[in-house]
């Protein structure tokens, strides 16, 4: 139901991911004729791979985080991090209210041990490669001390190996220089952490123009800077754009070579948002939870679903618990 | 004798400047020889407008600020300083060593009464338009208490009204979100502190995406997050760059449209590392400072030079300590 379209978008994604995946098995929570509908006009009614979810509910998109986490209780979003918690789901995709989301599922499905916060992570793309890199956090939290920096590092170790398959992934600390010496003291605490874990191939400090180059796999900040860093992308993006269709408007010439431009600088400015992209994974719970945009589209918001099961089949939150046992036993 | 480059960019950039500026007047502080053999090359030897003043040594690049700052008393950058102290100066212009000059320039000309931190502070372009933003701290602090950014709210109203004549400057602070819910406790008091000071036209918060998007006229943070924020922007045009020749070294027809697109962003990815464009200054001292990158060009030195020569017809320090007395005095 979530997101600024409900199931005219969710509906059309999930017959295209079942579509895809004949082993995928979607349940569908929220209001069942709205669903029913959608299945219909789709073509997909009684598909054997959905079941659908009855919900009274449904968390609008400006409501209150608190409220929507005490009051909403048979809603849409709370009822498939239920199904998630009592393990008859194994992953939970929403395009709903993301401070709801997150209050929910922190509510819902508890943290992994050793964990202490929750962290929203993507994929970044990197310039001149089909690789990328996982950033996190990008805005769970405000503020993060060097411990809970250190099980973000983990975190993304785990992502990186996990879903990209790098065997060795290397970790590095956004920071406003490479040079030791640089930056606040939780993060050259955070620092000193990463150098004595064995478990992780800390390279130390990286900047902010280095995110996309490729230096890393993994990159961790506090969520206030992670936050910060990519919406600043977006803008960035936006700007650069802006300056091309300027130069193409000047002459017929200019404007039919535009037309082969136009679609590519759109995909990547959209990559730069990555929840519009493939969606942004909630880590640290004890459940995998993937969050898409408001206002994703149908291949956003099947790219999100694709994400969820890919975390599914590596187990990721069953990894971050091992890993971070080892670097902890390594540590002590 | 800064940066990468020494007398070889800084002094035709000097004679550019004084070309064009018939009252300026400039200090040259250096080698004599090396300076001297520069302006001969430049056909400016006695030149009116120049007077040199020999210093014996140079602050290296790589060198710890402590150090210069403690051993280097006879360095250019010092001896630079020290006039603008004196008065026989009115601004002082740097390649050179960052971290020295910044701690140099707080022990040599100290703080204007009131501001507790200098902020480091650039213009970013804003989308479809030839307007900037001023952007601060970039860097010259790691963290900032609400106090301080609330004096650098008002640091960066007077700089968009003085240089760029704008009657009453939007002030925004950016911020993780916009509902005034989001966010740490000391941004929160920062915009108390603003929304009381009637001296200051606080806009609240913005976003990252919106930096560029022309709705603030000053945007305030601190300097962890602006410099990750500005170097991601690098970072971001740089990835947006290899797409663009990417996508243009595809056929004929598609590299003669590079040939267009190039060179502007180019010269954009170059406006987005303000060092490199026209300088960053360092305010909130009883003295201009202007920082021009370490391998600027002639040009961007030069767009250094012209930035400090502003700065002292507008009387920025002054008019950032009345600004101050008459914000605090409203204020209490």
């Amino acid at each position: 139901m979530g997101g600024d379209s409900g199931p005219l978008i969710t509906i059309p994604s999930a017959i295209s991911a079942i579509n895809h995946l004949p082993n995928l098995h979607l349940i569908l929570c929220g209001d069942e004729s709205a669903i029913q509908s959608q299945l219909k006009l789709n073509n997909s009614s009684n598909h054997p791979q959905i079941t659908i979810v009855h919900t009274s509910e449904v968390v609008a998109m400006d409501e209150k985080p608190s409220i929507a986490l005490r009051t909403k209780k048979d809603s849409s979003m709370r009822r498939a991090l239920d199904l998630v918690q009592s393990g008859e789901a194994q992953a939970c995709v929403s395009a709903g209210n993301t401070g709801a989301l997150f209050a929910s599922a922190h509510y819902v499905l508890k943290m992994l041990p050793g964990i202490e916060r929750p962290a929203l992570v993507s994929q970044l793309p990197i310039a001149n490669s089909n690789q990328h890199a996982f950033m996190l956090d990008l805005g769970a939290n405000v503020f993060c001390d060097s411990n809970t920096l250190f099980q973000f590092a983990i975190m993304g170790s785990v992502m990186s190996e996990q879903v990209d398959g790098i065997a060795s992934p290397r970790v590095a600390l956004l920071n406003m220089g490479e040079e030791e010496i640089k930056g606040s003291d939780h993060i050259k605490q955070t620092a000193n952490l990463l150098k004595a874990c064995p478990e992780i191939n800390y390279i130390g400090f990286i900047e902010g123009n280095d995110i996309f180059s490729g230096k890393a796999d993994v990159i961790v900040c506090d969520g206030f800077v992670g936050n910060v860093a990519l919406k600043t992308c977006e803008g960035v993006a936006r700007l650069v754009m802006a300056k091309v269709l300027e130069i193409i408007k000047e002459s017929k010439f200019t404007r039919i070579l535009g037309l082969l431009l136009i679609p590519t600088l759109k995909k990547m400015v959209k990559r730069l948002n990555p929840d519009q992209y493939n969606g942004a994974s909630l880590i640290g719970l004890r459940g995998i939870v993937v969050k898409s945009h408001g206002n994703a589209t149908s291949s956003a918001f099947y790219n999100a679903i694709l994400e969820a099961v890919k975390e599914v089949e590596r187990q990721v939150p069953e990894k971050i618990k091992t890993k971070l046992e080892l670097g902890l036993v390594k540590r002590s």
